[in-house]
């Protein structure tokens, strides 16, 4: 692509680790999706599919104790387990049940809701996951501003779940010709995603995320993550607080 | 693989990003293989291979300028091109004719020399490019260390053509039974690289950096860095001085 037509162009960038987010990071007058696939950001597209009113993502066990001492229910996940004293964590099936519906809780995990924190300067801040793709790619191409997929990683590392769902997206919205300019980790990210996308589960057989969660008997959660479309709400920060795109 | 088989083999990382480093560098028993393929990488091969005694690395313009001061061969690039006032630039073709036989030779360079700076605390610390391909990963087999594949990119943004290196060359060390502990970020990179090798000029065609190397005609210099195993000398790291492994 010539750079003349790139100016025309939405840049799309995969950012493969929230410490590199700075490094991208470059005009706020922009879509950030947050990505945490295995568990932040399927847990919260299934709180909102479930009835939730809002979620406050939190990125301390501090801020998430205040809260709870105000009375609200709140959600504290650490190394993939729910820290003692709190509601729940961060597994997509804890939602099934509806009891949450209209309410407004609290979140802290290991790295999704640390991530939401680092992008909320952005315009535009999106949750992301397997469960709501669609709806997300709908949302970018409507917003019509550079996009950062920013993928919440494991502690800073680079992971392979978050990096097939930025592919994923990267791949779907750059069939409008409004989104191709793509850096390589938009270039990286969608070839990866086209080599797993016949069997994800099988191609995280041996990542490590996946077999961190394997030890503990979470293959359901796994299964629930990779997962198309379950959901078609959006949910977008607000301020601090994270509504659903549909109100 | 189990925990307890991880814990009897050695690590091989990828660190996508020089951004990246301090978060996967943990311990400084390591080998760490620095990647600049586009150019600088390949250059300091084709340096040796030409016979120079040595370089020195140098991250800032100033501390060139100050060497220059002091009568060395200098080569400064800075955005691709050669700085002006400079001996030579990081183009390897520069190195051809041998005129820097025997010579110590000074070099600094926008992302290459930055990253050999950065990983200088390691044990090992070595040059590599698709050019000394079989030589480094001889190297790393008889270090029997845990491997660092640090990845310069462009100005901390990951790029395509140092992943395909360090894919290929985690590819090649976990073929033996003791280099098989994989991060997720050397599972995407073997990944790539598999998806890439059967024609990387090709595969890289939509890359950033190669796209800026062919606005300035330097595809020559795009096919010499893509060609495998031109060298088989090894720059390691002694000091704060490149030398070849091979004295």
């Amino acid at each position: 692509m010539s750079e003349e037509s790139s100016r025309n162009t939405r840049k799309v960038e995969v950012v493969l680790s929230p410490a590199l987010f700075p490094v991208y990071f470059e005009n706020i007058d922009c879509t950030v999706v947050v990505i945490d696939v295995f568990r932040a950001t399927s847990a919260i597209c299934a709180a909102f599919e479930s009835g939730i009113d809002s979620l406050i993502p939190v990125a301390t066990l501090e801020e998430a104790i205040e809260y709870k001492k105000k009375g609200f229910l709140v959600g504290a996940e650490r190394n993939a387990e729910v820290v003692e004293g709190f509601d729940f964590g961060n597994s997509p099936l804890g939602f099934k049940d509806g009891q949450f519906k209209d309410k407004t809780i609290v979140l802290t995990t290991t790295n999704g809701t640390k991530a939401v924190d680092m992008a909320k300067s952005a315009h535009n801040v999106v949750i992301g996951a397997f469960t709501n793709f669609t709806a997300v790619c709908d949302y970018i191409e409507k917003a019509d501003k550079d996009v950062l997929l920013l993928c919440a990683g494991w502690k800073d590392r680079f992971n392979l779940e978050d990096t097939l769902f930025a592919g994923a997206v990267a791949e779907k919205i750059s069939q409008n010709l409004r989104f191709r300019n793509l850096s390589d980790s938009s270039i990286a990210a969608i070839n990866m995603y086209n080599s797993a996308k016949d069997d994800m589960y099988e191609f995280l057989g041996e990542s490590s995320h996946r077999k961190r969660l394997s030890r503990m008997n979470m293959e359901e959660d796994v299964i629930y993550c990779l997962t198309l479309d379950l959901s078609n709400i959006v949910p977008v920060l607000q301020g601090n607080v994270i509504v659903s795109n549909r109100e």
